[in-house]
């Protein structure tokens, strides 16, 4: 039998962080003796738990031991971890520590490293000059760069979910039933907006082509006026179909003011990006007074930062968009510091994507009307979403009336 | 060889009819000869066709002329319908005509009398001494009834797509993509809603409970003080968590001005039902100033028919609600005299039961976040129906403020 | 302050019983001192906490150990439960204690009485005679009754989750993705149902429509033949579509054999409705020869228990389909008496009642193409329903090749 | 008054041309005089009609005869295609025609000139020197290339819908609705593959990862061992999963035996990933020993084309997927040449993409548990897409079934 000492802090009883350490021992065959244990009896008061954990065999241990890391364990006498050194471009040890997107911290020279910015699926690799730790994706590992392989000297902070309300991230669940009533919600997204914006940190709306079809590109618009839209991820179709809807009223042919399709209005988005690429870019385009008005408009005249990643099924493309899909993940990294508050909007391909490289820490709302986009995040690691589902359209109307007139937050 | 005349009548051309028709002819492996052709050169102006129909042998043109008919054709030189006598209470002759929801008519001494008012999958029984003809579910067939057999001398006759927008019933398809703008579209409906109490006609709300969990009562509520909703459909969970509402702020235990559980809260709706059963009925509990606002109060002082037919799953029931499904489905027959406007709210069992009782000339509106919903109605044949993919609550915020204010209905 | 002490036994902690018990405390403003805490060291040995609950006020005291019970707390010096006489003819007392569908016990006579068979959301009714505690659903409710008030003296019993695999239902979510493989799945609960047959305990199927639509009727039929299906719910139209195929060989008009529409075929379910409502009954028109295979006919010839119960949107209805709601559901609590598997297959309305009635130890599966109606299941109380998101007719298939032949299941 | 002659010709009654033609004219002002009509009599004989259209003006007649092209028209007296010389690489000329994915011809020199292949979307360049005509995507418009502008010389053939069954393409509508038997159609599905291999054209599959997740991966390695797939285009995740389990046995970290997740199994795709970039391609790591089984190894050793198109949230990526999306779509354009059966799998991002440059003519079916899946792709102009609303695991295997064991089809 081998053992070793564990020990556990914060919200670790009504965050289920402690259930689920004994839980996982117990499915994989371990012990645990508890040998101290101060449960906090407020809100503000942090519990505490020491325990020896017990498994047949040495790597059985170190195999229970790394999962209860994840789950937010700490060892007791932890030594540093261990590198290997990267020797083909690209390829990286075999044993390496792959991340979560949990706040995370690596154990070098006998102290705790943080490891900045975390995100998830990714090596660590440790800077010795500097005493840092940072995050670096597969193909970006160099010959030379030291990698942490094994889980030893690694630990990862579970978040833990708040005790006071009312915020909708209180959930338990991560997904909102469509038999609630959104108008609260609403609400309560609005009150965290504004908040996150009171603390001068940034918003990242991630935004599916739905969101202008349904013509909800003019509340997605009025959000960025109102300071509600640092950062804007999306795809071809959404530059496409906004600037479509700029020059000629019209998304993927329907007139937006009346509904109806137009005469030949299917070719108009394809007339959009032919008239953009003849600008040479979004910019041009806004500067030579062709787009006057809507999401690329006040991006480009605001400053909001537009990251536009290709797909394999864009036309055109839009003159900016990114069509390398490494350099795209590139940008959007670059673009997520400082953002605090993320919306997934009618969005699957670009919301997986930012979801991958984003922190668990940052609150993230996704709205959909189909449940099944909702799980599949969840299931892809970005546990910390909460669904709703509901119409994007509806959402971001009730949405931009609570944040222009905050009056009709606390009706 | 066996043939026959028929002559069509109407918009049969961009109402599809024609092809129709003619399709079914090939397909069934008879021939047509077209003889006369007038095709209307207007939005008003009617077309005509007039063509010998063929088929191998008398059967298989008797069998191909019914489906014509049903398709809207009229057949020259009909002879009166045929019919047989019940003799089983409840049960039909064997052979008897079922009918579709389509305004149809019968041939009796060599005229058309129309059936009034027409309903889908029932009999059609005729009155000798008034020259009439109605229609008779089979469970109330009576021994004497003549009822209908066979297909001759009947005459179905189509819906036809009226030309003119801008109303949403003209689309061809019966269901709106959740990727276009349903702003739009709820103006639209609100144009209708108020032509049909223009009109003098009445309007029909069937409710599923997911309008009072998430909150969308009070928009019912207004609705009817509005004046828009002359008939509510329903089961017994919206009577129940409505009253549960009124009485304990809380729908199926979650406080609808706060959006979270209460303590203890999952009992408030059997505790509602069993006040509403002490007071013996929705009116004794209203009078008594137990219920004080909601869908039950303005529908009891306004004057809004509440029909609540209940299912195998309820609790209680709340006094009022049918627990027969027989005497249910007559008490919603009773009731829909006069509807020329139907919307079915986040109803599945209570919309499917409607449109087997409503003539397909009722303007429907289904409204669901489940786009399987009209899927399911259109092929248990209310093909009449237009679905609306979205969020139930957040369609009828906006639907009541478009009712409230016609301004902004065209803004 | 006002304080209690709790026990808690059992699997508390891997079941999660425990961390819930803390956070309710504490999310309802108490406190808790734990006095003593065993945890078991393995898979069979039980855990055990005993704890000081405090709570501001006796009131909220009384809130809070109410829900504590509820999560399976026993109270340390319990008095006897409190009751209160029924007065008026199906109306309970106002304080009445609505069930769950959790194994419970009553305390009277300072003695642990089991409530049996225990069903949700009804009261519990004392017999001092027998010294026994029953379930009555509020209706059944009358004059004399004397009626469990208040939580004192009530114990629920949480349904733990076993350690030991495999098993399906070990999952700790209620819903299996659609990304998982069903066929492993499928062979856990042909498993299932063998080890449920062998102990001598009964199956119960509840079938939704589709079941007859998709040809999956044939898979139903060896079920039942195979010795799988003691008892099938269902409603009019698994009794009419089902008829309808074994009189025409077609569902809802639809060829079973070709899946082409026959002619004239969607009369072909009336049809069948009225030569079943002629023959008077299930079993006469089997006994005559009119019916000889399928599921209505193998349910009759081999003694499964048929119940349909009927709703409001049922054409006929088929003669022994029960039309009064109150009537069925006692028809469908009779009938459950035994039955330890149940199987929800592409049903909602007759899902959600069986499951308003079934005791939460019954092995509960849902399978539906629709992830909603596993949701929707366990938001009603239905919380041991494991969901699995498949084509029914499919699932079925495989699921009969697995009963056939037991040699496939371990392949 | 403006006029024109218009003829239409083949199966213009059945597969709606005509009605659809008559349709547009009269919803867009036009009207029209019928100078000849010939109805085919038969399944094989083709019908004929000849009218004059008119409008109020020119520019209102040129905009309808446009329309009424794309609907199958053929204008008589018609001149040769407009062409505009591209001055600016990758922009087209204003006026140019935009391509839909139906057989189109051009007029050149007074004769007609298929455009081959053809492709939805696109522009057509003439070659003088050649006498033909190309599809050119906008990114690849050279300065010089002659390219057909507005709708003159331009006539488009509809695809027709073929009288005879059986076989799921002669379905009217575009989706096979999850009420009816899959087995049926599954069998169709079958035949439809055989007959292409037997007539020597080629079989695409469109493959999503739940492909892999579910556990088909080993269906999808027997189609290509029994010939049925010439053509693979999936992601990343394909291959990162489909090695997961050739290597580990799990997929996403799931034993694909048990069902269980593994013991820090969420690392395995990424330890995969690393592994295959370690090899430097698909083709070095199998032809080493270290990828033994599965859909990569079956398509490295017997031939099948394998396109993996990257996307933004790719994880690695393996060594073969094309990062950049233009050259992603040029090699998808490549490998479907001789492309006649295409069959889309729980895939959206790369069915949308490979829909959009498939002609109309390909048969294709998606395969999707999520019904919005197909309405989507037919939204986006693959109108062709037949959508099977079924789980793919259990398609896949029935489907292989079938095609192992031809008996199996017909019984």
């Amino acid at each position: 039998m081998a053992s070793q000492v564990i020990e556990l802090r914060g919200h670790i009883i009504d965050s289920l962080i402690l259930p689920r350490i004994w839980d996982a021992i117990m499915r994989q065959g371990g012990t645990f003796q508890v040998s101290e244990m101060r449960v906090g009896q407020s809100a503000t008061e942090p519990s505490y738990a020491r325990m020896t954990v017990s498994a047949p065999t040495q790597a059985a241990l170190d195999g229970l031991i790394a999962d209860l890391e994840q789950l937010g364990a700490e060892i007791t006498g932890t030594p540093d971890a261990q590198t290997q050194t990267v020797i083909q471009p690209g390829v990286l040890p075999d044993d390496f520590y792959a991340t979560t997107n949990l706040p995370t911290d690596v154990r070098i020279n006998d102290g705790w490293v943080s490891v900045e910015p975390i995100e998830m699926d990714v090596a660590i690799v440790i800077d010795r000059a500097s005493g840092g730790a940072r995050c670096v994706p597969m193909h970006r590992a160099r010959p030379g760069d030291e990698v942490v392989v094994g889980h030893g000297g690694i630990r990862v902070h579970a978040i833990e979910r708040p005790r006071a309300r009312p915020e909708i991230f209180s959930f338990m669940q991560n997904s909102v039933s469509s038999e609630r009533s959104k108008t609260l919600i609403i609400r309560d997204i609005a009150r965290e907006m504004r908040a996150a914006r009171a603390a001068g940190s940034k918003i990242l709306l991630v935004l599916g082509p739905a969101v202008v079809h349904t013509g909800a590109r003019k509340h997605i618009a009025e959000l960025i006026e109102l300071g509600y839209a640092q950062v804007i991820f999306g795809g071809n179709a959404i530059a496409a179909h906004d600037c479509e809807a700029a020059l000629f009223g019209t998304s993927l042919g329907v007139d937006l003011q009346t509904g109806d399709p137009v005469q030949d209005g299917h070719r108009n988005h394809l007339r959009a990006i032919n008239t953009l690429r003849r600008y040479g870019s979004l910019e041009a385009a806004v500067t030579a007074g062709a787009i006057r008005e809507g999401i690329v408009f006040n991006a480009v005249t605001r400053g909001t930062r537009l990251v536009l990643a290709g797909s394999v099924r864009d036309d055109g493309p839009v003159p900016g968009v990114i069509t390398d899909m490494v350099a795209a993940q590139e940008a959007m990294r670059d673009a997520i510091e400082g953002v605090t508050v993320t919306l997934m909007l009618a969005s699957m391909l670009h919301a997986i994507a930012t979801g991958n490289i984003l922190p668990a820490a940052v609150r993230t709302i996704v709205v959909d009307i189909n449940p099944a986009v909702v799980t599949k995040l969840a299931d892809r690691g970005t546990t910390q979403a909460v669904g709703l589902v509901t119409d994007v359209e509806l959402f971001l109307r009730e949405l931009a009336d609570c944040l222009r007139e905050p009056a009709k937050e606390s009706s």
